[in-house]
């Protein structure tokens, strides 16, 4: 049997009562360590819970796992791992291996990184839309951006991990909470969705669990003085604030600036076309009905055009308040489309008035 | 000082050894019952645990706080909740309001509910959107059915915690699974955004952290001859799926069907629009030109404006590939304007070809 049991966020003294009933009746006990923030304190309490030495893995190991797997064949065998087990793809997908060798499991869930970080802050979790991950490799800043855009445009918090790996030889490599603001202040520079700025409200925690966790909240600007120290560090922007967590945030928080939304800097493409292109079809259709209005003969079938055309652009406004994105877009082309017809007939370029 | 501390999800045996220290040291040891899935012998276990008899507090309790706050101005004080402490708001604003009061506060993070389905189901947890609950209420199916649309767009999980309320009198009050996905096979008749169908797969996690917790797997059709007892519930509606996840939930779960990808079936609706427009306006431009072909006069505007009608189509056809959606939309509606301009002028009614 494999019993996969997480530590929790609080070091050893994280362990449940059930998890450790669990270790002491186990014939082995690994201790993973790649995602670990487990000291040597840590791992000599764990052997005094447990009853026994347990055995410090690395990362290889745990992904390999045919030798846990084996001994968990015929013997107990614990795999213990910091936060909750099954975070890690990697012990979820250990897990699946086990149940097609047969093998029972059972999982002693334990605090996690992720949900702790998200209470900390003072945010709502039902809030926070999908999470991603922040590496030093430049190109990882794009989808975090993109993530960032899309959960605010749906009213959501998004919880930014940033890279963060534990080497036995090399020590702690960690990103830089501001270092991993400043990629996203770049990006922001070609993208302009106005999705991060100066202005942005932000909250970084740090070393969540750890005696000297902090969590900080301000302005980006006000970011550059604050010393945040060794990692894990995470970065929350958060969306629309309900004034519970305005509250919290102040209380809570190391706060240097007053809460703001930092979903009202940003708008939705079809928004910012929509209120771009209206006020210049309304000008060229006011053009148009000048230049029809001086002309002979039969005009019924061009002024039905731009009758439409008033419509329509009626109705990309109307939708865009109605949430009604896309036939927003599609009733604004569709007006632009009306009046360019006259203006190509008349000889007048229309990208050109 | 007020402590805020987590039970996890596996009764009394989920506090953590850190936990028992505090609540050991304690004056005061309070355990919030409503959102509680704690039952007398959990109650009796933790009496035991703390060296002392807790008292068990109703939600109005907890949500008035005062005589919380008052207690912890001067003792050792704990609230012991139901998995993490602060994933519930409630807690998160006490623990503002202590702390606006200058009331010492620390949090023992435990187990939460919602990361453990999220592992316990075999899904990536970074993978999901935002989480949202089902009520039985009727109108709640519609944002939740607006959620796993956005979420299936964004290449996500949905996780649907369904209703649950617990009442010391009346006992237990719960959301069937079939249920809610009724609900929002309902909403689809309506929306038709091909979001939900009776051959979505989807998770079903019940009773997450007891003896008897079942994660059942299947199409939703294949749920209807399952029962799963009491509550809570929740639903996953699984976006694109990892093989390592297809792995995980025909090994973890009780798998009704092979797991399946739900977002081949939807479509963005911008996609829907000019998949469907623009065939459309391509037959309405050969009309177009077959009319005017038979034509005296100079036409030359008029022929120009079929070929920038030809252009911005296939325009929008590119667009929509390089997920330029709201420019493809916008093409979209562009050409259609041009073409029917011309028809308005010839008298044929766009709308009745």
């Amino acid at each position: 049997m494999l019993w996969f049991v997480g530590t929790g966020i609080n070091g050893h003294l994280g362990l449940s009562l059930a998890a450790v009933d669990v270790l002491k009746k186990c014939d082995i006990v690994y201790v993973e360590r790649f995602t670990s923030l487990l000291g040597q304190t840590d791992l000599a309490g764990l052997d005094a819970v447990a009853g026994k030495k347990a055995v410090p893995v690395q990362r290889w190991f745990v992904e390999d796992g045919r030798e846990i797997l084996d001994a968990a064949r015929g013997k107990q065998v614990a795999l213990v791992t910091y936060g909750d087990p099954l975070i890690a793809t990697t012990h979820s997908e250990l897990r699946a291996r086990a149940a097609k060798n047969s093998i029972k499991t059972s999982v002693l869930h334990a605090a996690s990184g992720i949900a702790s970080i998200m209470g900390e802050c003072g945010l709502h979790m039902y809030k926070f839309g999908r999470t991603v991950t922040m590496m030093s490799e430049p190109n990882s800043a794009i989808s975090v951006y993109n993530t960032i855009f899309d959960n605010l445009l749906a009213g959501c918090h998004t919880l930014v991990l940033t890279e963060y790996s534990h080497d036995e030889d090399k020590g702690a490599f960690f990103l830089d909470p501001c270092a991993a603001v400043k990629m996203l202040l770049e990006v922001e520079r070609d993208q302009r969705h106005h999705v991060i700025s100066e202005e942005t409200f932000v909250v970084v925690a740090s070393r969540m669990g750890a005696e000297d966790q902090s969590v900080v909240s301000g302005r980006i600007k006000s970011l550059a003085g604050v010393g945040f120290g060794e990692g894990p560090h995470s970065v929350i922007i958060p969306g629309p604030l309900h004034f519970t967590e305005e509250d919290a945030l102040e209380a809570l928080t190391m706060s240097l600036d007053p809460p703001s939304d930092n979903s009202k800097a940003i708008k939705r493409i079809s928004s910012q076309m929509v209120e771009r292109y209206a006020p210049k079809a309304k000008e060229a259709l006011q053009q148009m009905h000048n230049i029809l209005r001086l002309e002979q003969g039969d005009k019924k079938g061009m002024f039905e055009v731009l009758d439409n055309a008033e419509l329509y652009i009626a109705d990309a406004e109307r939708f865009l308040l109605q949430g009604k994105h896309e036939l927003a877009v599609l009733s604004m082309g569709y007006a632009e489309g009306l009046i360019d017809a006259l203006r190509f007939q008349k000889g007048i370029n229309p990208w050109n008035p």
